[in-house]
């Protein structure tokens, strides 16, 4: 296992450096949309504090992020009116990861409908990925009211 | 969503009503290697507080979940030589839920080795698993050390 690279693509949307269709961030995790959705609503939720991935985590920002993972999960199933939600969290590259900072998949599931295979389908519409965003964001702020 | 049924299997597996092969257990979590794996060293860590999956676990119950599955996920990888570990969690029949109590899968994955899918290879032999078991805990023990 390698060491953690600051100039990964999660790192640089952390520092504002890269675009991103946030959804909700507070003092310990940024979610966004994933720019190469698997399916409609599929989110990830990065910790602030930088690991490459689940095997070299500080515990406590395990916690911190499952527990946000699990917000966005109800969320994006509600907002998205999902029969089912994903979780994913792949560890090293010949599991799937292909960021190397530590990140967990929240993609809603519907009946009849597969998959994309990750980069199957490009880059989404920046403007679709924000009203996704939008969204959820929307039935988190229910969920805290 | 239907309710919590406590004679799903885990929960069975719980109260010891049906076997498994256990790796660890606590106040909170019981980790076992799961009965059909899809790869060498699969397992799985399963909360004792009832619920049917991450939708509607409490918070804490989370937390002390997915901490526990980095424990297990890190033993494995060592245990088995890994090059990777794939973390997979199912929200509902649509995503690949099976049993209707939150479960979190680990499964180590290695250079050229596909993942079987689930209940392929049907049941694994209990003493493979046992053995498995065995090696998964020592790799704890070693980092509880």
């Amino acid at each position: 296992m390698t060491a953690y690279d600051p100039d990964n693509v999660f790192a640089r949307i952390l520092r504002n450096e890269l675009p991103a269709a946030r959804i909700y961030e507070d003092d310990d995790v940024l979610a966004f949309m994933d720019a190469m959705p698997q399916g409609d609503g599929h989110a990830l939720v990065i910790p602030k504090m930088p690991s490459r991935n689940l095997l070299d985590a500080d515990p406590e920002t395990v916690s911190k992020l499952f527990r946000a993972a699990q917000k966005i999960a109800v969320a994006a199933r509600a907002a998205f009116g999902a029969d089912g939600v994903f979780i994913g969290q792949y560890n090293e590259a010949v599991s799937g990861q292909t960021v190397y900072h530590l990140h967990v998949h929240i993609v809603p599931r519907f009946k009849d409908v597969d998959l994309r295979r990750h980069a199957e389908g490009g880059f989404a519409d920046p403007q679709v990925l924000a009203d996704h965003a939008a969204r959820i964001r929307a039935e988190l702020d229910k969920n805290e009211a």
